[in-house]
């Protein structure tokens, strides 16, 4: 990527004298951000624009260059990119459409582009993006115009919708922030999002990245990096529905994701979801400032009523405001003569015109080291104080910065103030208490994310084993009910005794071997709800009660069942009541495979109480998944409640997940109900459903 | 409140000639607002400020004024006050602070201000705020300077902090929304928000309320206003926790309010709840125009990518995306030659560079009854597309005006066209694609509201048996469990037979006469958590085990009693098993007696499943109140399952909230659990707490 980055030298492709050419929106972009490097122009029609010759081909280059960005008609891509190889340029940049996001023919073209890559050994950005800017050298490729004009600064920006970035960064402008390097993915052909954000987490320029995704390459590996960065990385990917999958597949070629697992995946790796560009931009002003380790904030504020509004976001966000410390409120009590300020958090200073004893008691929070932050609500100031207002907001800008003190100003009533924050004193700014904190917010989210933990040695499966039970089930089916209560017992997962039983006799057997009261269960593969066909029954007591149930379930099986299909029944010793939970796991496109804990039974559906993690997972995160819903609240005991097994619990989903890892024929897991048992030790799963891909 | 708003003849009071007089601003404002009334000033130093003369004295004024604007210090306005009934004057706008928000000395004067207005009949806005602003004729009151000077336009706005105001007033400036009027509570120590509101409600240049309020005056009234009215009222309301009590109470001197309680009753009156000025400033945006009657978007945009986010938030905000009629798919083919668009929605026009084209298809999306609602993605567009843009711009807004239809326009990449839609078409844009959404969500919210509906006849309730239950038990104690069960089964909510019980043999006598099994519970005034202290025995078989029971409780009742403490034990015949809800009711401070239904049991705390109301209500909002919950969804059935007796949880529910509103004495009743049966008629509360106020 440095090398895409950090060109001397750059041809762009496409470029002709007429007025409407597109391409000559590059060369104007690289001439108005002042590129350091050299740049040739290449066009068929040849000629000159600004003095500049336009050169045929590449071939009548003058000298090599470093990165060729491309903007031809589609279907010209395929012998420039094949140029590019013969005469060694490895980075190019394609803005050019019309590939696989049109449909067929785009596809054609893209696949050949694949094959010259691999022939060649070159690296592609794009197709059908806007290209790249690396502002630190003035190198900036997009073909459309970039105003205002981006200021450089710590940002940088993945996006795989040119627009989405381009929206972005004209607000970036109007907001402060400055921009250090862009990346616009497009189709992504060749590099994708992770290999870019690596780079970027390495780069020294950036210091907070904002990712827009309509699909991911490998999920898995970008948790893996979210987990491991030391920046702040936001991810924007808005294509988590049916809504937007249409439109998406159209834009980028992008298959929709999972919103669920997206939410699971970035808590899991560390990285903010966002949902729209205005929360990044609220995100990225902390992002120069040291982070915000810890919840408890001090608020001053001009307007008393804007204080309140600050207090309540702080609530929201699951901010403290803690009584100010005995100085502090000395302070303040010795600074404030007349008693007007009252030593609270919030501080109201709406009645104050000594602009020095803000400054004092902004000196005095920086110091206390009981304060994880400072939000601070400037304004209004009238005409007559502005000279003492900004000597103070310069110094407690530079008093939080000594002190490594995360400060969030907001300016409040007046307006026109936000400009001599942004251009004298180049601080971002807020414009609502609301945001400041929500800004806060972020910066703890990143702060606490804490070292990357060794996960625990996996769990040892049976292989062998498991692998058997899979064996002769097509794809797209389900394991007989035998089958996977077994396979679910050979991954360590503890279930009641039980027995496949083809005969009254011999489940009558089977229950006399198990002990009674029995369960009774009509298994056959289109049986997906069996309680709803009446293939249950439960609490049957000897085994006359037990012969009569399975010829019950033998109606049943003639009742719900096509004529051929085959059909058995399974004895169960009946388990003691407790609570019911669902263990789960499927194969998230984007992200692998996943595992779900939540409320079990006929009830999930409507209890909406799951939470999910991306596989796998060890022991301590299968707690922390537990904890994260009102079961697992439940099971832990409450109100004097003893709890039940949570070990045992973490145990299954930890086998769980690491099965669906090393058997990637596993499509589908679904233990509902699991029964754990409050007061007791162990669990038993009751039910098992085992989908194959 | 006319008479506010519209005066002829406005007396600033509190004028001198010195620079750092605050009541000058107030005169300041009035010059550059051009008011169109006659303005008079009055100071005890007399002199003159521009020219005009500056009476010592209101008694001093050549003619009699309609409003008097009062900015003294605080000790001297009851005088002012005095003056101004004595001379007739009977509309006073007090700004100055230092009133009950500072405490004790300040509440003395503001009851001598109290005493007056009473012997005056005299109305005042204030003290502590920032007066009113009628933009219409010029009176602007604020002793503030106003900047940027706000556009004249039909939002109007309460606030009760003046600073929360002034914020809003300068972003709708900066947003293209424009103030017809303007009134900030302060202390309300005569006039509040309802009064006002209602103003605003029959105002004609009114077409938008914002609602800024630290505590209510009367949240009920409010609920109601909020209920008829045919405009958009928002209610910004953040003092809701403790965390913003405090410094509230020495901001407006208000109390804080319940957020749940808060929502509910929003929800109920039809009020939009906001918790931030930029929410407000998104859905005004939309204030000018129909309404969006349904969930049926079409989105337009010039990018993908925005394409995409633009579906993600009508996902999130309920929209649908509907199909493309026939005769648009059609319309789009024929315009479209290349093929380029595809006729999706949204409809992505990256690719379209004739401008005409997005205006005749907005011009038949408008015109198609399927369509509730237009978004715009407007941009990014070259130099030399801009005029072509702009006429396709104001055409779209004129077609949509015609039609009838809402249309949403965001501004993506170019954010120098805001300014083309803000000076030159006056028309408001939106900054992100969400926020567009969000203010569609918003107006369909109001539009959804409906008609008020009648409510139906409230149950009657047995007024002299419960007022019976009531007399003898002490304010701030529980009435004893006998007393609580009999009172809640003459509100017509129905028990298990039950019988107290003083001795063995008397419990023994009463199971057999209510038939077995039985539970026995232990009832004492200070025993909140009977269960946890081992005081409910169930299922007692025989009378052998009620006696034993009943010695077991005598026990718990010496373990967990003092000594001089009475106990009783109840009988009660056991019910069925079955679903355990939890009916509740309490006062709240703002909007008075609510009620909550929700999952019962000893797990209510940790399922979070309540949904309030503010009462009255009749059955049918009961019902709409149980179905918010996810235990009401069980209830209703589910996958096969029967559903319970929801009218029979409906019609307690009722009487409950008629039982709160007729028994100001009953501080909160608790019934935890009432079982319900699914499959099977009837309810029945198997416990009753009624604390009395």
């Amino acid at each position: 990527m440095q090398k895409f980055f950090y060109p001397q030298s750059v041809a762009v492709v496409g470029v002709s004298a007429k007025p409407d050419n597109l391409a000559r929106g590059i060369l104007n972009n690289l001439l108005e951000f002042g590129y350091q490097g050299k740049i040739h122009l290449v066009g068929p029609r040849g000629g000159q624009v600004y003095n500049m010759p336009i050169h045929p081909r590449l071939e009548d280059l003058p000298e090599p260059v470093e990165v060729a960005a491309i903007l031809t008609p589609a279907r010209y891509v395929p012998e420039a990119v094949e140029a590019c190889g013969k005469l060694g340029i490895t980075r190019l940049v394609v803005e050019s459409g019309g590939f696989s996001e049109v449909g067929e023919s785009g596809r054609v073209l893209e696949d050949r582009v694949k094959t010259l890559l691999q022939q060649y050994n070159l690296r592609l950005i794009g197709p059908n993006g806007l290209g790249l800017i690396n502002l630190e050298i003035g190198l900036a490729l997009p073909f459309s115009h970039l105003r205002p004009k981006p200021r450089r600064g710590n940002v940088s920006i993945i996006a795989q919708s040119g627009g989405v970035g381009l929206h972005l960064l004209a607000w970036m402008g109007r907001e402060g922030l400055g921009l250090n390097k862009f990346l616009s993915l497009g189709n992504k052909l060749n590099v994708a999002e992770n290999e870019t954000l690596a780079y970027f987490l390495e780069d020294p320029g950036t210091e907070a990245i904002y990712l827009y995704l309509e699909g991911t390459t490998d999920g898995r590996e970008l948790l893996e990096m979210g987990r491991r960065a030391r920046k702040p990385v936001f991810l924007h990917h808005a294509n988590v529905g049916p809504e937007t999958a249409g439109i998406a597949l159209s834009h980028t070629a992008s298959l929709a994701t999972d919103e669920h697992v997206l939410e699971a995946a970035c808590r899991q790796g560390g990285i903010r979801r966002i949902t729209s560009q205005a929360e990044f931009l609220v995100g990225a002003k902390m992002a120069g400032q040291p982070p915000v380790k810890g919840s408890r904030l001090v608020v001053l504020s001009r307007s008393g009523g804007e204080a309140v509004i600050t207090a309540y976001a702080c609530r929201k966000w699951g901010f403290e405001l803690p009584t100010l410390s005995p100085r502090l409120r000395r302070l303040i009590e010795t600074r404030s003569r007349s008693g007007v300020i009252k030593p609270t958090n919030p501080i109201d200073l709406g009645d104050i015109f000594d602009f020095t004893v803000y400054s004092d008691v902004i000196a005095a929070i920086c110091q206390d080291p009981e304060v994880d932050g400072v939000l601070l609500n400037f304004g209004p100031i009238a005409e007559e104080e502005r000279t003492e207002a900004h000597k103070m907001a310069r110094r407690s800008v530079e008093l939080a910065r000594e002190a490594g003190k995360p400060l969030a100003i907001t300016v409040i009533c007046t307006l026109d103030e936000e400009e001599f924050f942004l251009e004298e004193l180049q601080v971002p700014i807020f414009h609502f208490p609301g945001e400041a904190v929500r800004a806060m917010a972020y910066s703890r989210f990143f702060a606490q994310k804490g070292e990357v933990r060794p996960a625990a040695a996996p769990p040892r499966l049976d292989i062998d084993k498991i692998s058997a039970f899979l064996e002769g089930t097509p794809s797209g089916e389900f394991l007989t009910l035998p089958k996977a209560m077994a396979l679910v017992e050979a991954a360590g997962i503890p279930l009641p005794g039980w027995e496949a039983a083809a005969t009254p006799e011999g489940a009558a057997a089977a229950a006399e071997a198990l002990g009674f009261p029995v369960v009774l269960k009509l298994s056959a593969p289109s049986l997906v709800h069996k309680t709803e066909a009446g293939g249950v029954l439960l609490n049957l007591k000897d085994a006359a009660q037990v012969r009569e149930g399975f010829a019950r379930l033998a109606g049943a099986a003639r009742e719900h069942l096509a004529p051929d299909e085959p059909w058995e029944v399974v004895v169960m010793a009946q388990a003691a009541p407790g609570r019911e939970v669902l263990l789960g796991a499927r194969r998230d496109r984007a992200f692998g495979p996943v595992v779900a804990f939540g409320t079990g039974g006929i009830e999930t559906e409507v209890m909406e109480d799951a939470a999910l993690r991306v596989a796998p997972i060890d022991e301590a995160e299968a707690r922390a998944q537990i904890a994260e819903t009102r079961m697992g609240r439940v099971l832990a005991g409450f109100r004097g409640q003893p709890s039940a097994d949570l070990a045992a619990l973490s145990r299954a989903l930890t086998a769980l997940s690491h099965l669906m890892l090393q058997f990637p024929r596993i499509e589908e897991v679904d233990l509902n109900p699991v029964r754990a048992f409050p007061g007791q030790e162990g669990i038993l799963a009751l039910d098992a459903r085992i989908k194959v891909g």
